[in-house]
């Protein structure tokens, strides 16, 4: 089947999240996590950056992509007032809103850290420098902004400088793109939000023209002065003395991807624009490279978490199978992005596999990136943990804290969608919604306990009878869906891995629906070297892992016995969770004289281990912890 | 009992070594490895650098201490000559006497880096620019010379750096000392040489000096323009914005060391001189500081291989028992200097323990930094493979091949030792030597198919009758020693792990040595988290490693069963070894479309994995290998 959209989201403001699990993380994220980031912004000098290029006068400070983390804030504000109304993040979206404003320069331009250090040096490093990168989250949050609220501020400086760059580069112009993929998709969303299909054009043109050989890059890294920008550019984008493309996707054209490479969140951002310049235009070549690239992505190179890019010395992609534990990058802002491609990738084709991913990869490798209280961070997302590992308030690159933010601030939209007579239910949040069909309104109701139970109800109510289909996703994780539908006379349909009930809905018809969820272990393909001889403990759409504080040991001691049964008991602890135990052995530890031994001297004693989410680990301090477990 | 002196190397041009295993190696030292090196030294300006020094005119080409690798390597071209005639490595070594005299100033400065580009920065970037580092490398160098062959050019070069180090540093002129430590050792050998002990009481406060606060290197650091000739150096001496001078073991007093940290080359070379500075000294608190800190090095961070310093990053130490395989550094001149240490150890006393490290490094760590051909080098020596490791001709910083030259060149004092009426046998490598006893000469002739038999035989035949000790290590790899002296009247005695025969020799005296040697399964300390679950095979002191090539499949989907019978075959495979073999089971892969599955999911299959030696590893093109296996 082509790329044509089945689903679009349906706008924040009309969704009511009742969900518990998520209605907590809206609450802190509004109560702390926006307040806490605001100050961040503050007091590193982020915001000042932007008053100083207001007023022409003063240094920049930070990392030169620093005003992205403004933007990408800003637009985590959005979410939050769509639905909520805080004065106080009303007050920090227009504080935001003042500042960029005022910055822009007159034609258009806007990037504090060449406005203020280096005002001639503007586009002369585009593979390292990101000012397209900053301006594209200008963009998403503008047009977030004007989509969510009806505010043009951050619009109309984002309609100017895409504008100025369009002024600039073009098929006509000079050639040229980001090192750091965004502006294309941010490009996009514009075009949606003015209806001025330039944009698209231009958007479409950009994805197109990288990964030609000769890349712009190599010119630019024959400049020194731009190059000395960011001494580290060389060391990754050339290898055994040639240019190299690899680390920021630029090593061929698009349609000739097929494997995931280089910076993980670079490219998942090029891809979530490439999904969307193929949605309708029949172009076999783009989708066949999409697929294959997201199939050696999804069963190749990704954590059982979710989390993508093993390797912290280029933030991304290794080998196949290459997914170590204890070093694991995994970076917070991949797993965001991860769930903004298969996001598009679920809405292009309307296949659940993309919503598996999406929803093992929100519910855990990018949960994981921000503390049960909301105001700690981790950049890396280990799948083991030797005690070293601790989340923070900030980063010196804060990217992924804003971005963790905008994502638990739009959940809804990853939960349920809305066609032209259809409503996707992907993840069972508990929400009130109210869609309209053929001129109709229906009050859609989930009520949920998801991730806790897979049981939930959908009642709907029309103002009157209508028809349209109810797609409810069939989880790969669970062995057995059950429904029911009183007074439904057939049963339900089958459609890419959804339930669809399509039938005329009446006010109180009421859907049951229960994803049998049983803790399961599972193992990972011989090929992943680091998981060979173990396994991990999956409940529904959770991955748990062992922690010392639990356990009692350090986890790395334990050989679980797959064997044994394995007990849920719905726990107080972090939040509320079920807590999971199960059986096995341990090695002893003794104080000992010698390293190394004959074999079977160190004894071993019956364990109990114990399980918590993936996602709730290390908030009671740094400690062992392993996902992937020894198995007896 | 307090560290004295107990035994002495044996001149080594007094010593023929017959043994087949040794022998082929220094074959291969003189006809390929030296030949290759010195190439190497040309063909990398490093032998140009001393040419253009001398004639005040040129750069400097390379990295700031590659004087050192000509030093070293003329070292080990000395202990080639001492025992074999040729013509090639002796003009080796009167190229580089020759360059190096020319070069050096009227002074006595010698350090081509500042000499050539920056004459008017030194010594003042002592904690990094390694210039008493290199000046110790040509003391070492030139006491061999003279020591060997009675060749006094290097050494007159020698004691000119010595005196002019010596005339700006000193209690009573400027607190200094060098980043790396080396100079130290070398002083206390200089001294043995001129007997001249200035030289041992200013290596004895150079090294007392060292980790008091505040270190001379924290004004160094400051000095921003000595620091600018290396960037690095803030990062690595830095911590938390405060000195902390591990990196170089320059954070606390000698006599306070309790654990290895920092620079593992660097720490062995200090310890080295430290255990010199203890002989017959009565120093409790150092003495104790060097057995804690053996203690901790052997016993907590030390692989299985003699391989020491985990971590690439510091090319050093971390914490206790991380000691992970595949990510292992484990410099090959860590090793060699866990060597020496353990030598000088050894010698100061008499204790089988420190033989037997090193001969573990010697026999794993140390040679599987050497290809078989003679030519091809690792820098770290990794447990693990995953095929893309490979030894290579040379390296930019390429302190590790002349290092295995010289002690390859010299490896027949870490086999036999002489003290005043005692001979030693640390390790039973087939040599014929003369030593004298009482004004008796003593022909003293060993055969060995070590490591390969631990079966030995010991001819004695003195000139005429006379008493002395022989003492033959006891090797804890062994369950089983047993001995057989004809006309024996007393059993042998025992003394801090050394059989000891203690009787009057008469021409014809035959010892019989067997050192049972079975392969055998061992363990780590389950304190060691990347070995729990996992086995090592040992066969007398080999490690043993299962590689691709010959298991047919990669060896990490093995796990070995440790009730099974090994196999032990004579093979001509790898230059001639023991080649084991024996059972275990192995994952099918198979491929697949998914990359998580339920567990049970892998079949296995029976497998009979074969094991070599480690140090052979990786002489058959790059594959998969792994030292701990996992077990059934």
């Amino acid at each position: 089947m082509p790329f044509q959209r089945r689903m679009r989201n349906i706008p924040l403001a009309d969704i009511k999240l009742t969900d518990p699990f998520w209605k907590r993380w809206q609450d802190v994220l509004v109560e702390v996590t926006l307040p806490t980031q605001f100050e961040q912004l503050e007091s590193t000098g982020r915001l000042a950056n932007f008053e100083k290029a207001a007023n022409k006068a003063g240094n920049f400070e930070g990392l030169w992509f620093n005003d992205s983390d403004v933007y990408k804030f800003a637009e985590a504000c959005v979410y939050a007032l769509a639905v909520r109304n805080s004065v106080t993040v009303r007050g920090y979206l227009d504080v935001i809103s003042k500042l960029v404003s005022a910055a822009q320069e007159p034609d258009g331009y806007i990037n504090t850290f060449f406005q203020l250090d280096h005002p001639t040096m503007k586009w002369r490093n585009l593979n390292m420098m990101h000012e397209m990168y900053c301006g594209g989250h200008l963009i998403e949050a503008g047009v977030a902004a004007f989509e969510c609220l009806g505010d043009h501020r951050l619009l109309d400086v984002s309609i100017k400088f895409a504008d100025h760059v369009m002024s600039i580069f073009g098929p006509d112009k000079k050639v040229g793109f980001c090192g750091h993929e965004e502006f294309e998709l941010a490009l996009i969303k514009l075009a949606g939000a003015t209806k001025n299909t330039q944009y698209l054009e231009f958007a479409s043109w950009m994805v197109d023209v990288r990964g030609h050989q000769p890349s712009p890059f190599e010119a630019e890294l024959e400049d020194k002065e731009a190059s000395s920008l960011w001494p580290g550019t060389g060391s990754l984008l050339i290898k055994d003395g040639k240019y190299n493309g690899e680390y920021c996707q630029d090593h061929a054209p698009i349609r000739e991807h097929t494997k995931v490479v280089g910076h993980a969140v670079r490219a998942m951002y090029l891809y979530i624009a490439a999904a969307e310049l193929a949605d309708g235009a029949n172009d076999e070549a783009l989708e066949s490279a999409l697929e294959s690239t997201w199939i050696n992505l999804t069963r190749r190179r990704m954590y059982v978490t979710g989390g993508i890019g093993p390797s912290a010395s280029n933030e991304g992609f290794t080998t196949d199978f290459d997914l170590p534990n204890l070093s694991a990058y995994a970076e917070t802002c991949a797993s965001c992005g991860l769930v903004f491609w298969g996001q598009k990738m679920l809405e292009l084709t309307g296949s659940s596999e993309y919503a598996d991913i999406t929803e093992r990869a929100i519910f855990n490798g990018v949960l994981s990136g921000i503390s049960l209280s909301g105001d700690h961070y981790f950049y890396a997302n280990p799948l083991e943990s030797r005690g070293t590992h601790r989340r923070t308030p900030w980063f010196t690159c804060a990217c992924c804290p804003p971005n963790i933010a905008r994502l638990i601030g739009s959940i809804s939209n990853y939960a349920v969608s809305a066609g032209d007579a259809s409503f996707y239910i992907h993840i069972p949040a508990g929400i009130d919604t109210t869609v309209t069909f053929n001129h109709i309104k229906v009050h859609i109701e989930i009520k949920s306990e998801y991730p806790w139970s897979g049981a939930f109800k959908v009642s709907v109510s029309p103002e009157k009878p209508v028809s349209f289909k109810l797609y409810v996703r069939i989880p790969e994780w669970s062995e057995e869906m059950e429904t029911d539908l009183p007074g439904a006379e057939e049963p339900a349909g089958y459609e890419d891995g959804y339930a669809v009930f399509d039938r005329t809905w009446k006010p109180g018809d009421t859907l049951t629906v229960d994803w049998v969820m049983n803790p399961q272990w599972i193992e990972a393909d011989p090929r992943v070297k680091d998981n060979l001889g173990r396994v991990a403990l999956i409940n529904g759409p959770l991955v748990y892992c062992a922690e010392e504080v639990d356990c009692g040991l350090a986890p790395q001691l334990l050989s679980v016995d797959v064997e044994a049964p394995i007990e849920v008991t719905k726990s107080k602890l972090l939040q509320g969770i079920n807590l999971l135990a199960s059986e096995g052995m341990a090695e002893i530890v003794e104080d000992s004289d010698e390293l190394y031994l004959p074999e079977g001297t160190t004894s071993v004693e019956s364990a109990s281990p114990k399980f918590i989410p993936y996602f709730a680990w290390n908030n009671r301090g740094p400690n062992n912890m392993q996902v992937w477990l020894r198995k007896l």
